[in-house]
C-alpha cells in the first residue's frame, strides 16, 4: 500500500469517508490549473471541516511523509494550487471550513473561516451595513484561505490596500500538526516576529491558514464612475497625486491605452467608447461616499476634474450617469485581457514598479520590447494607481496559436530583466506559485534567496506543505 | 587577544580609529538601558557610516564569532538594546548612519537612513509640506531603525497605525553580512515571504536594519484637542465607535481615569483640570485637517460632541481654545507615568486587548488585582482607541522604594495571565527584549514559541545578533 493510500484510510477511518474524495471524475477539476496550463496528479482531496480536521490530517500526512496541496478555489494564475504531476502529494481542499463565524459591525471586523467564498463574506459584510473592501474577477470562487495566502490585491487597492492590510488575525495549521491561534484581533502587538504577516502571502508553503480576522469598513452609499481621455501615462499620473491630495475617497485608477480599448470596442458585443472623440490613453476612475452626508462622489469628481479639463491635463471627460453607465465603464476595463485574447496570442505580465516610475515604465518599456522582438507589439494596462499593470506582448501577425508557449522563455525572462532595473516586482498580485519560481530565483539577490528557503527549511524542514511552489527547501548549510 | 579585540583591531583597520569607540566613558552611557534596569557590559561600540561598513563590520564579527547588539537611541523600554552583562558582545551604533537620503513630497516618501532621529524626520518632511504621523515622547533620541526594529506606536496609531504599516521599504544587513535591498517603495510586490514585515518588530535579532522607506502625510492643517469627562470606559468606548462611524480625522483617543488625572494636578506644577466639575473617567481626542477645504476640527468635534452630551454619553466637555490649551491638555494625559511615579512605587504594564474587549478589561482587570494583591492599587489608561492600556499597579502606602523590584515577579504574571485569558498581548508597543522574553515564553504556544525560535535559527543560526532578546535561539530538532 503506498504512504498515500495509508494517509487517506486513516483520514477514512477518523473522519467518514466524506473526509477523503477519492473518484477520479471528482478530482479530475481540481488537478488543473484555472489558466489550463498545469495539470497535476492527486489520489486524494482530504476535505477536514474543522481546524481540529486540518490539524488531524497534516499530522497524519507527516507521520506518512505525504505531501499535501492547500487549495481554496483553485484560482491561482501562477499554478500555485496544483499538485505535483508526479502523484505524491494530496490535495487537501479547505473548502468545507466555510463558516462566516462573526460579523462585529461595531468593531469593523469580520472573524471567517479560509473556506469562504469571496462573495459570500461581501453579502455576510452588507448584511450588517459593512463593506469587505477587497474584490475581483474570482470573487465566486476564490476563498478567503487562498486570498489571504496570496496577499490577493484587486481593484480597491488603492484606498484599502491588498489582503496584508486587511487581515487583523490568522489562524492557521503548520507543518508539524500544530496550531497557531493568532486571530484576537490586537491593533498592537509586539510579540516578536509576526507570524500572521509571514503567513500572509506564503502560498501555503509554511502553514495552512484556516481561518482570518478581517476589517471591514462602511458599506457604499453612493459611488460614481468617471472615464477621462488623456495624452499620456504622465498626465495620468499626475491627475492620480492631485486627486489623492484632495480626497482619500477614490478608490480605483485604471489606466487603459487606446489600442486596448480599441481590441475591446472590436471583440466584445455591446461595447461601446464613452467618449466621442480619440485619446491615446484612458483612466477610469471610481469614487465612493459612505453616508449622504458626504459629498456626493459624481459631485466631487465633476469639482476636481474641472481643473484638469481647464488646465489641458485631461482632454475629455464623462461620468457615468447611472449604475448600467458606470457597469458598462467598468465591462470596457474588465474585458481587456478577453478582448487581447481574441485578437491573437499574447503572453501577459502581471508586474509593479514604484508609482513615480511607472509612466516611463509603460512607453520605454514597451519600445524596449518591441525593438528586440521585431514584430511583437507591447502594451500595458491596469492599476496606475498601484504602480501595477498588466503587460502584454502580442504575437507577430500570423503567429501560430501556440506563440505563447514557444516565446515564454525567451520573451518574459527579458521583460522580467526590465521590471528589476526599474526596482520593480515579477509578481505584483499574482504570487510565484510554480511558474515565476525559477524566475524569482534568478532575478533575487542570494540574501534574499536564502532567507526564503531559511524560512521555508524553519517552517517545514521535509517539504511537505505545497512542495516546489515559491520557493525550493533550503539545503543544509555547512556550517550548521 | 580576545576575539572581541580582534574585531575591533579589524574594524579600525579597515574604518580608522573613530570606527570603534573604545574610551570607557564615552561608551559608558550606551550601556544601561533608558530606565536603569539593565546593565551590560562592552568592549567597544563600532559605528559604521554607510551601509557597505555595516555589511562588513557583520561579517567581520561572524568571523571571530562575536555577537552584535545593534543601537540605535537606546530608548528601549524593556532592555532591548542593552549588551549582555558578561561583555561578549559589541554594541553596533547606528547614531553614523544619519542621512535623509530623499524626501518625494508628491509621492509622499521619505528614505532615510537608520540612524535619523524621529524628530529630525519631522522636521525634514515638514520643510516639504509633509509628515511622518508617527511620534512618540522619546522623539528627540528614538531612531528610524529602532522605531522600526521594535514596531513602534505612539499617539497616532488610531488613524495611521503603527511603524508597520508606514514602512513602505527596507534595507537590512542580515547575519552573513548579506544586504537585503527591499527599499523599493512597491504597492503590490507578491515576490514569496514579505522579509521586511518580518524585519519589523525584531529587535534586530534578525538582521541590522539600515535604511527605510517611509510614507508621508499631508501637513497639518489645523488641529483641535478636546477633553470629555464621562462615567466609564462603556461610555468611552461608544464615543469612540460614534466618532469613527462619523469621520476619519481622529487621530487620538487617551483615557484618563480620574485617579490618574488627580495624581497630575498634585504632582505636576502649573497643572490644572480642564473642566470643573468631577468625573470618573476622563477622554482626550485630537483630529486634524490637512487643509482649509475640510471642515475645521474644533467645529467637526463640536458637531460630533453635540449630540453624546444631549444623550449624557457625555458628561461634559471643553475643546482647547488655542494652541497653548492644546498642548496643556495633552501635558495632562503625558504626565500621568511622572505623576505617579511620585506617587509611590507601581509596576507598569504595555499591554492590549481587543478594543472592544477594553472597558470591561480595565474595571474588572483592576479589581481581579487589587484582590488578589490586597492593599495595591491598580488603574489603566492610555490609547483606547487602539486597544492599548498602560496598566499601573501600585504599591501599598508606605511600601519600601524597591516594591517594584521586589514584587514584579508575583504581580506581573498575574496581570499578564488576565491579559492571556481576555485575548490580548503582553506588549502592545515596547516590545519584548529581554524584560519579557521569559513570560513571552510562559505565555505562547509552543507553536508559536516553535516558530519563532526557528525563524531566529534559519536568520542568524550561530545567534551572534543581539542574542539573548526576544528568543532563545532553536535548538536542534531531532528530526533535522
Amino acid at each position: 500500500m503506498t504512504a498515500q493510500q495509508k494517509v487517506i484510510d486513516a483520514v477514512r477511518a477518523r473522519f467518514g469517508p466524506k473526509a477523503a474524495l477519492t473518484d477520479a471524475d471528482v478530482i479530475a477539476p481540481w488537478l488543473n490549473d484555472w489558466r489550463g496550463r498545469y495539470h497535476g496528479a492527486a489520489a486524494a482531496i482530504l476535505q477536514p471541516d474543522s481546524t481540529e480536521a486540518v490539524a488531524a490530517m497534516v499530522t497524519l500526512a507527516g507521520q506518512h511523509g505525504v505531501a499535501l496541496v492547500p487549495q481554496g478555489g483553485n484560482t491561482s494564475m501562477v499554478g500555485g494550487a496544483t499538485p505535483p504531476e508526479d502523484g505524491s502529494a494530496l490535495i487537501l481542499s479547505l473548502r468545507r471550513l466555510n463558516r462566516v463565524r462573526r460579523i462585529d459591525a461595531a468593531a469593523n471586523l469580520a472573524e471567517v473561516e479560509a473556506g469562504v467564498i469571496l462573495a459570500d463574506l461581501h453579502d455576510a459584510a452588507l448584511a450588517q451595513g459593512r463593506r469587505f473592501p477587497l474584490t475581483l474577477s474570482a470573487k465566486g470562487s476564490a476563498t478567503v484561505g487562498g486570498l489571504v495566502s496570496t496577499n490577493a490585491g484587486g481593484t480597491q487597492v488603492l484606498r484599502f490596500g491588498t489582503m496584508r492590510g486587511l487581515v487583523l488575525g490568522l489562524e492557521a495549521v503548520l507543518a508539524d500538526g500544530s496550531i497557531h491561534g493568532g486571530l484576537a484581533a490586537l491593533k498592537k502587538d509586539n510579540r516578536g516576529y509576526d507570524l500572521n504577516q509571514l503567513l500572509i502571502g506564503a502560498e501555503g508553503t509554511l502553514g495552512v491558514v484556516t481561518a482570518a480576522s478581517l476589517k471591514l469598513v462602511a458599506a457604499v452609499h453612493a459611488r460614481a464612475v468617471a472615464w477621462i481621455g488623456l495624452a499620456s501615462p504622465h498626465a495620468g499620473l499626475e491627475l492620480l497625486q492631485r486627486l489623492e491630495a484632495a480626497t482619500d475617497t477614490i478608490e480605483s485608477f485604471e489606466i487603459i491605452p487606446a489600442r486596448s480599448l480599441g481590441a475591446v470596442l472590436r471583440h466584445i458585443p455591446g461595447t461601446r467608447a464613452p467618449l466621442s472623440g480619440d485619446h491615446g490613453w484612458h483612466v477610469l476612475i471610481e469614487a465612493v461616499a459612505v453616508s449622504a452626508e458626504q459629498e456626493a462622489p459624481a459631485q466631487l469628481i465633476e469639482r476636481l476634474l474641472g481643473p484638469a479639463l481647464e488646465s489641458g491635463l485631461a482632454e475629455d471627460a464623462t461620468i457615468a450617469a447611472n449604475e448600467a453607465q458606470a457597469e458598462a465603464f467598468w465591462k470596457l476595463r474588465e474585458s481587456i485581457s478577453e478582448a487581447e485574447r481574441a485578437s491573437g496570442p499574447a503572453l501577459q505580465h502581471d508586474i509593479s514598479v514604484p508609482v513615480a516610475a511607472m509612466p516611463d515604465f509603460m512607453i520605454d518599456g514597451a519600445k524596449a520590447v518591441e525593438t528586440r522582438f521585431p514584430g511583437v507589439s507591447a502594451g500595458a494596462f491596469g492599476h496606475l494607481g498601484d504602480g501595477n499593470v498588466h503587460f502584454h506582448v502580442r504575437a507577430p501577425a500570423g503567429s501560430a496559436a501556440d506563440w505563447a508557449k514557444t516565446h515564454s522563455d525567451v520573451i518574459s525572462p527579458f521583460v522580467h530583466d526590465l521590471v528589476v532595473a526599474a526596482g520593480g516586482s515579477i509578481s505584483a498580485e499574482h504570487g510565484i506559485g510554480q511558474m515565476k519560481r525559477d524566475e524569482l530565483a534568478r532575478l533575487s539577490s542570494s540574501a534574499r534567496m536564502h532567507a526564503l528557503a531559511a524560512i521555508k527549511r524553519a517552517f517545514d524542514p521535509r517539504n511537505l506543505l505545497n512542495p516546489g511552489k515559491l520557493v525550493f527547501l533550503a539545503p543544509e548549510r555547512a556550517d550548521q
